[in-house]
């Protein structure tokens, strides 16, 4: 038989046990922190018809996936979770309540560069409230985001925050360079204007904007907005306006925000989000304000673990030895036991030499062995064997729950 | 500006927050008792380079979405969970600890007729055992299967074991014919044969095979497989033989598996699952044997919500009224409190008429109103009103998180 060579896409990890255990436990963190908000969770296809997505994301609109599905319509795959949120209010629009507040925890697709380290499938954690222009939903959004990022450990963060109004006398083209800043410097966004053949006047007002002793003064309204979130008790240390966040998306209309963590800029941001006023009206006459955010939790966990805050998984808990084939039902009855009283267990499945069972045991990370011979049987006991420090104690059988738990 | 006719694809469903919640509560039972059994989780990607899948699925290979993507590669959706295992085991078989157990409960993609129901985006609920030969895993997958099942609510099923063997004097597509005798029955089975130009000779045995009265008797490693089920805690009126189950996928060597629901045998299969010794061999030269399971979660809670088992969900706790636009950084702060007491709490954004907001509450399910006043502000206190009760009564604002948690 001709062998298939077993091999991922580029950009498409898989994450073992000991991977997919930490990021499980930090999607449970994160979603239990948006609920407290008071966010619920909705679920939309990862597929949707192609022109729903079309006209939303600007430039990186070449990044969505996109092809002729079995029935020849043009479908895409998602390329974040906000547009199918619009999309998802504008259907049901008679059928919800508003303020609509909805979170998202779910893969999306795009068709990154690789080289850059970029992954192509990667979740995004969102939060959004559709149907008010309310500013206390603006600030709830980022204290929300915020908390959570907390909540996972990473206390080292910065919110800034900015509002399209602050850059409105530029083109779009000049938002997006400046939207790079952090990563290519002042001389990086001349350059990239003057290519362009931006006007020299306009250049002189963006280097104006990006020294820090030209900055303009916080608009009122942003003021305002980190007053509230203090109030929501973040530090004053971690929150800030920055005139420079444009947020590269077509769709955001006044406020914006990134997430950075100080200590590890070279991530970029982890997390961002901002006000759309106008989006849910692409499919819909009513016009319904919304404002939202989204951690990149990829990005953000490949930073928590250089920090050292990768979470210890939690491994299976016991072991059942199987050394003796006559006893094997004895063995699955008392698997069944542990199972039942909420212990992880496993059940060695061929008669082997204890050395090779505790040696499983330990590549597996497992705390204990639960052992049960002829003689353990008859007197109705097990040994209970805790790997770690290697003490073994004869238990009643009828307490092996509790003598683990 | 042209409208875009907000639409989903079909086969394609959201799930609105009611849905989700309870979507999620089933998950979360589901995993629970995985992980109990010592499976832990493993995340593949949802595109595969297209050569990985093809070849496993028999006829049902038309059903797989694949595409060119961006960089003109041929790539596939997922159509299970199963041959993404197979492949991440034989890609990683050197660092593997074996047995290798893991679960993956993960949406997967199939193009299926949506004029029955079908969807064509649904979730899979997987666990499998890759690296023994043991049937105690056999029995092991299927209690795994049978507990996660009975923890969400459903007592009332049937599991029903073969051996691939029992079949083994059929040619493939009298196999795949056979699979189908609950939904056709008898005489569809030797239709489709007579059609297929199957000989009378072999057209007779199936015939006798299907007839209760000429059922053959339970191969002896499946009486084995029962009593083993029965030590793992499974009723013996939910556990037998039948010769009739094949399961339509070609990867499938001995046994194979199927659960229904009693009550409601129009729903078919909700889960099902058996031993494939040679699927990983098709990646790599070092065979490793291994039989897994999986539940079909989203026909399961399709059964559920007609059988009155559909969970109910939890919504949001508090809602904070907001009735004095001056004390709205006290709403904020008490809704900061709240939040950090574990509670989940909505902050009404304007300020609005009492009956409004009580409206609003009672719409979303929301249990507690926190109310405050200019007098309760100053007295230090706030009014907690059940709305299910529309009883009222003013504590200490230190207090508000333990009156209602």
């Amino acid at each position: 038989m001709e062998k298939i060579e077993p091999r991922t896409l580029k950009g498409f990890p898989d994450y073992s046990p000991a991977d997919q255990l930490a990021r499980q436990a930090v999607f449970a963190k994160i979603q239990s922190v948006f609920e407290r908000f008071g966010f619920l969770p909705l679920s939309t296809p990862a597929i949707e018809y192609k022109e729903i997505l079309m006209g939303k994301y600007g430039d990186d609109e070449k990044l969505i996936y996109s092809f002729k599905d079995n029935g020849d319509r043009d479908v895409a795959l998602r390329y974040d979770l906000t547009v199918p949120l619009a999309r998802y209010v504008a259907q049901n629009q008679g059928k919800l309540v508003y303020p609509f507040k909805r979170y998202q925890i779910a893969p999306v697709w795009r068709a990154e560069n690789t080289q850059k380290g970029r992954l192509r499938e990667f979740y995004q954690c969102d939060i959004d409230v559709v149907g008010t222009e309310s500013f206390l939903a603006d600030a709830e959004v980022m204290a929300c985001i915020c908390k959570a990022i907390e909540e996972i450990g990473v206390k080292d963060y910065e919110l800034r925050i900015n509002d399209r109004s602050v850059l409105s006398g530029f083109g779009a083209g000049t938002i997006r360079a400046i939207d790079k800043f952090d990563k290519i410097g002042v001389e990086g966004v001349v350059k990239e204007l003057e290519a362009a053949g931006v006007e020299a006047t306009e250049i002189e007002e963006v280097k104006k904007l990006l020294e820090p002793g030209g900055r303009p003064q916080a608009p009122q309204k942003i003021e305002q907005l980190i007053q509230i979130l203090l109030e929501q008790g973040l530090a004053e240390a971690n929150v800030l306006f920055d005139p420079t966040i444009a947020r590269g998306l077509d769709y955001y209309t006044s406020t914006v925000f990134e997430i950075k963590i100080k200590s590890k800029p070279e991530f970029g941001s982890i997390a961002g989000g901002g006000r759309y006023d106008n989006l849910v009206d692409q499919f819909s006459d009513k016009p319904l304000p919304a404002v939202g955010g989204s951690i990149g939790i990829d990005r953000l966990l490949q930073a928590m673990s250089e920090m050292g805050l990768a979470q210890a998984a939690a491994a299976v808990q016991v072991l059942v030895i199987n050394q003796d084939a006559a006893l094997e039902k004895d063995y699955v009855a008392l698997a069944a036991v542990l199972r039942s009283g909420g212990i992880s267990t496993e059940l060695y499945y061929e008669p082997a030499k204890l050395e090779k069972q505790f040696k499983y045991a330990e590549n597996k990370g497992i705390s204990y062995a639960v052992i049960m011979g002829q003689a353990e049987k008859d007197k109705g006991t097990v040994q209970v064997k805790n790997l770690a420090t290697r003490q073994q104690k004869e238990i009643q059988r009828g307490y092996v729950v509790s003598s683990i738990s």
